[in-house]
């Protein structure tokens, strides 16, 4: 019988950095969990314990505290950073190193100490949730994935859920108007010809404006199901950028149930609901574009099909959607 | 051998209440996690298994949705309005009802559908800090705290810690210069004077400036210790709100540590921390008026003392700090 | 004006320490999450940053493994020793300190690598319940407690709840088979001549059989109302052990809702559940000795009265009931 | 531009199903958490909100119920009858099924009211792991995976770190004598050849073989890296079962730090520790049987290679490792 070492990889994960800048007495702050995981030639390890080979993954977490010395910039030009330096061992063939961000917004101040809205040196989380980003890279280089997780949104009309099948096991009446909310998580893979160009600036700023894309659609379209809000959100950013090839995105549908106050002799015109914890619907999908337009996967369907192009292989590393 | 029922109390815990007010087309949304606990004469239920008094859990829970029918108003009115419900019951002598709200912004929309900024109908998490409410009530009537949890709040100057004492266990080196960062919860009791004519509006008000109150005094203090600065916010609400009687507060000391890069070769002129979990200091504590100026607690310290006075028995539902 | 400091209490919280025995190649593991906080003559520290009587909490934190270094016993014992410590220092009058033990197992392993059942150095975690232990010092020296959180234990049958009032908000049948689960946590308090003698053994051998009565008194009581059940394991406690003053009990009804299968043309004699997260029914109680036979709490009910003691100190830093 | 719907799923996550043998009065619980989730021709709903197609998520949810009427036997079992009843409906072409199985044991009790050990009708939690299955369909038909998470193990002695590479970023000295702890997750997928003949008891059978193997492993083996532990364990699976044809398994390296205790006089000969929540170590791999042994990934290397084959399509839906 043979048993062989499949694939592997192994790193820090959760390093915890705070980086302030304060070159001015205006300080920013840039707050971060990373995670880096390496690829390789590691089967000594694995067969025999023979760790020669092994960047450990305490020397992994030094590096992104030492590397921080030089500012981080934007989460995926770090990562970046990061990858091309663990690229530069021998046995090291590819990884893959993720970051979330957390959010921070100048507390109020009245006066203000400095120019500008909001307090020098004083912040107040803004949120659960988090900016990420991911760059994986292997032979074929560096792919770099930017996204978010935990975005939670409502809205309180302008939703409806008709039309589907009934068979022996339906019981969900159809309803006309519902509260829709859920949690958007998602990632979008940038062009290569992005990642070519882009700076700190330029990823934080289109970061922005996915985000913001992502919340105008969701309050914008009437939504007939979660899956078409969901579909919509991504298209709309795939319009606006054609240097985003792709975005899959992850939504729960986190019901709101409208409580029957009938029985106590009371009606409710959609205006109380009790909010469930589990189960809740979960629709996941990805937006692309056709084979024709995207040339990054090598392998892909034929130009012209019209049908999506092979799975790029970095969203093996994420599984499923998220 | 005697052995008797103690204090006890029971009901339902993290109702889940969502109410929308749809009025106009321009929606608010209300979005609680309620709690009602009952005291009063209930052995039988503990002794035989008698329910004959026993308000079911469930009829708790059907209360609070029947009664956001009429709509929530302030976490503290609505609170108040269960406790008179549920105090008509002559086997009920009090109880305690607690209120988390979870916060919702307008998402930013263009062109905006109606009146005002943001979306009329969509809307977005704004963090994961919760305003609270706590209504408590014996048979020396009911009494209001308000409050918040988990306002995560940061410095990254204008904080030192030094002059402690050094024995034999001391290994910290003092500072000058260090983040300072903590998750800010309380809660603060209300005069009756404030109780008996606060209408949801002021409640809303009273709450929004107490935040802005204990957030600037965050920011604006050089601290010297933690303990200052706990005892500094506290201070800055009463001195803001007279008809505030006292306000506790439980501060963790959200530790960032230094990362030491002198083995790379490099220094770190107060720019990468490491964020730490888990052991993390915790700051606790009460500012009160004196005796002469609380008349609110009846058996308290000789007036005119200067001491605090005895401490008011809605502490003991809360249990040390938070 | 007179705004003063009231109650204030500092210190480290969850400091994780594990102690490994080995004298012998049959290791033993105490695993523990640590929690100090002193009480004392704070005001300076709070009032101008003084810090001069402010034993760190760093300081603190190295004082718990310096400890350690002498071995662990019983969870009580060691905090203990830690609050004789901090007692010595004249600024401090008194404190709180508490501590939350993770259990672990021996891997089964075949051939033993030594006497005894289990491998001699590898574990494999108990489950989410934790043993607990506090001790509380103030001017009237130490008092302790002993508990646990989160015990999850389940009965399919046995269990009834009917003979509650119905009024207006009412919707509960009555049943009288229903699924019984909760996560029994709760806090025994010994008393004093327990204290004086007992050693890490005792302390051990105590919680293990605290821990046996309250499961089985759940197992074995055929339930009318959880309150009946949380009541009888506390009354089945101080029956067992004299030198238990008092004990209180928190217990959350997990509800497990039976599913109507009817829409779908299936009876569902009591199999079928869906297990809810929230709300939840929470039950909370004190079982204590009546005053004739308590004198440990100084300002009692009159001896005799049959009346429960006053309440004991140490309750107003646990609140409510855990 | 042609933008397109890519790879998409929807369902119901997180159906809490608690279902009670009770033929006899020995009663039997099997508690889950289960995910459906649906795949095929829904562009509809995605790109106009015509939901014809569109299995309700709470028509998956309301199946789930009804299937446990008839009982739920092992979990591969009911998510492969989930599985054949929902690809009956001709615009779904594949799916995902997930469960998670949470344990219960017997409360001790005396004397025992049935035979066997341990109460008839009462159980007590086991621990934080969860038992895991997921079964994936597509056009080929479907696969069984089985697993488990969060086995939380920790050996005191028998681990070692030594012999990696120092780089300028390298502080981690080297040990001889460390602790080694870890959050045991994986899955392991069987041969068509199990999955056409095995019933429940098969099923469950080895399961709790799988897990002996490779609680034992990591007990038993001197580990000089965590890497050797993972591989080691993965490989006592494939060698004990040829049925199985790989097993991938992700484990944190929980790390437990020895605490200097040189301040303070005292030496520490490996018995006081730190255990650090974050950063982590994660070591991730799978170990498989070489191509020439597998014949069950259509588009694998070549016979005899002796390579690892194509990656089974159904690692794309796990992402990474768990």
């Amino acid at each position: 019988m043979s048993i062989v070492l499949g694939p592997n990889q192994y790193g820090k994960a959760e390093v915890r950095l705070v980086r302030v800048d304060r070159d001015t007495a205006r300080h920013r702050i840039t707050d971060l969990s990373i995670t880096s995981q390496l690829r390789g030639d590691f089967r000594a390890t694995h067969e025999s314990g023979d760790n020669t080979g092994v960047v450990a993954t305490d020397t992994q977490k030094n590096t992104v505290y030492a590397f921080a010395r030089d500012g981080v910039g934007s989460p995926e030009t770090f990562l970046l950073r990061l990858a091309r330096h663990f690229l530069q061992e021998p046995q090291i063939s590819g990884g893959r190193w993720l970051a979330e961000q957390y959010g921070w917004e100048r507390i109020a101040a009245d006066p203000q100490p400095g120019p500008g809205v909001g307090h020098d040196h004083a912040f107040v989380r803004g949120g659960a949730e988090r900016r990420t980003a991911l760059v994986h890279a292997d032979s074929a280089g560096p792919t770099v994935l930017a996204g978010l997780r935990d975005v939670t949104v409502l809205k309180s009309t302008g939703s409806e859920f008709a039309g589907f099948p009934r068979d022996r096991y339906t019981t969900l009446p159809e309803t006309e108007d519902r509260i829709l909310a859920t949690d958007v998580s998602g990632w979008w893979r940038y062009e290569q010809s992005f990642v070519d160009t882009a700076g700190p600036e330029e990823y934080d700023e289109r970061f922005a404006a996915v985000r913001s894309i992502l919340l105008a659609t969701f309050a914008e379209l009437h939504s007939l199901a979660l899956q078409q809000t969901v579909y919509a959100m991504g298209r709309a950013v795939l319009e606006a950028y054609p240097d985003i090839a792709e975005i899959r995105l992850s939504c729960p549908n986190n019901h709101h149930f409208l409580v029957d106050l009938d029985p106590f002799g009371l009606d409710n015109p959609g205006e109380v609901f009790f909010a469930a914890d589990r189960p809740y619907g979960l629709i996941e999908a990805a937006v692309q574009r056709s084979a024709a337009d995207d040339t990054s996967a090598g392998s892909g369907a034929p130009a012209g099909s019209g049908a999506p192009a092979a799975e790029h292989p970095v969203w093996s590393t994420i599984g499923g959607f998220v």
